[in-house]
């Protein structure tokens, strides 16, 4: 697959230009923009400015509300639920993070659940939102249905993803950020275009056997078995559930049914350690990161990472030589 | 391994009177025990009455205090820091939990921080003491270290378990409790014993090899790749390092130092879903549960089970036929 490579600011304007053409004051589609080639920058491009045409047609399609005022219910000094108004997803979690800062510099903590929103893009920037005001943040959403919960043959789980951001004195921040799926769908399409197989225990079939062959794949299975598999259900709970949203196989699917609004629902969770009597938890958390590195490699392995290492280097590397972007999606950009 | 099946009502007063005669008040002496005995009869016999011996020794050679007093300190409306006084971890959990309950009641959110805690058994015995009251709970906790970070050779992470409880109408309560190594260490020391090789992936030899020997285990992986291992970390930054405890290698070891007091932290957050506005969350999870368990099942799996199912079923066997207990274990309870 070609692609082109593209300066980050040259990318936020396309994906700009094309989010106001579809009708998103300019407030929401920065923030968009922002989210998008901040997972494109940091190697998740399943995540970024890829993403552009379907929340385009989504928004053309009224599928999404461009014009979502958020709405913020205080339900006590450190519990808040916001609104979302079926806005963009994006702008819904930077509005529920900043609250959840602003609760947490307050009150040492911030519980955010977030309703009536959609597809939020990639959780790491809001974690980094928090991580930058020395927080710490943990994010998860519920999305819909492609996993095969421990056991079954049959979806039940979205891919759920949960994210965790801790601040790191005089370096980048320890974030977290993963799908509950054993595999992304992204890799697997990538597998289905090149004809080459996945990994073992990654997907099933429509029978729900097991398989590599990604042509026949038909659903995913949870990373972690039963362990990971209840965690996504506790995601689903978390956010859905408790806000009494859709759940599970009731979620309006996001690359169908165009015209209706999704109706998810989030949670951002934001502790401030200085409250909670640690003014040098980020000190403490940058010798953690530091000793973790220093752990001796397995056999066959150069060094170990500490969470967020690969992608603040892949991000050192797009500012230098900027983004790589799919062929594909530059040609929908520049159109 | 031979066994004994005893009564829930016996084993009770059979490791009360070995903790009360280590020199544990009563109150705190019936608490451990209560914990002890609900993992053994939800089939956790790792956490069970198995470890009765471990503290007895532990309080005796002065590395846990038996006349220890929490002190709780109110951060905010709904955070605080329970200090846990060197005491039983079991009882510490206990007590925060229970003011969890009562800030949940209040604000809709309980998220109680413990430090100078030490290990406090199976965690899904304070998640049923949440969902028991219609709340939702999380807890977590660090441990000494036994598990490679992924891609290492070397120990730098706990067993760090991590459990959830939800609330369930007109059902058992949905609880997951999970460490996050791959495998347990009861089920290695079974292995040895059998002289049955392990599953593969679940732990390193002394050079950081995969191995299926377990005699030839010196750590084990973490579950889930470096997700799992990412969960693990996250866990001991927002337990011992958000306290100021000791985190990862500087731990206090459970199995050594046995006159030092190990000054863990955890943490227990329990979220009340009718403050946040939906009285109807215990509905909605009978639903979910109910449709779980109704997902057509993968070839060679017998049914699809919800979270805390396997642990209800046995329970109810063993009210019926009296609870497993090995040998060994019992010949010391009764001594």
């Amino acid at each position: 697959m070609t692609s082109v490579n593209v300066k980050p600011e040259e990318l936020k304007s396309l994906a700009l230009k094309k989010l106001l053409q579809a009708g998103l004051p300019e407030k929401n589609a920065k923030e968009v923009t922002d989210v998008l080639v901040h997972a494109d920058i940091t190697g998740v491009h399943s995540h970024g400015v890829m993403r552009v045409e379907h929340y385009c047609k989504r928004l053309q399609s009224g599928g999404l509300n461009p014009n979502a005022e958020f709405s913020i219910e205080q339900v006590s000094p450190s519990v808040a639920v916001l609104d979302s108004d079926d806005g963009m997803g994006h702008s819904g979690l930077i509005a529920a993070t900043e609250h959840g800062i602003k609760l947490a510099k307050e009150t040492g903590l911030g519980f955010v659940s977030v309703k009536n929103t959609s597809h939020c893009g990639a959780l790491s920037y809001f974690m980094e939102q928090a991580t930058s005001e020395g927080m710490i943040a943990i994010g998860m959403t519920q999305t819909d249905t492609c996993v095969a919960p421990h056991g079954g043959a049959e979806r039940f789980l979205g891919t759920n993803p949960i994210a965790f951001g801790f601040p790191v004195e005089g370096g980048s921040p320890m974030i977290l950020d993963m799908a509950t799926s054993a595999t992304a769908f992204g890799k697997l399409l990538h597998a289905k275009e090149t004809n080459q197989p996945i990994g073992e225990g990654l997907a099933l079939d429509a029978e729900g056997h097991v398989t590599t062959d990604p042509h026949k794949v038909e659903n995913l299975l949870p990373f972690g078995g039963h362990k990971g598999s209840g965690i996504a259900l506790a995601i689903d709970a978390l956010t859905g559930v408790l806000m009494g949203a859709n759940f599970s196989n009731h979620i309006v699917r996001m690359y169908d049914d165009y015209d209706k609004m999704r109706k998810l629902a989030s949670l951002v969770i934001v502790i401030n350690p200085e409250k909670l009597g640690n003014p040098l938890f980020a000190v403490t958390m940058a010798a953690m990161v530091s000793e973790l590195r220093s752990v001796t490699p397995a056999p066959g392995v150069e060094k170990v990472l500490a969470p967020n290492d690969p992608q603040v280097a892949y991000k050192a590397k797009c500012e230098e030589e900027g983004i790589p972007v799919a062929q594909g999606v530059y040609d929908y950009l520049v159109s």
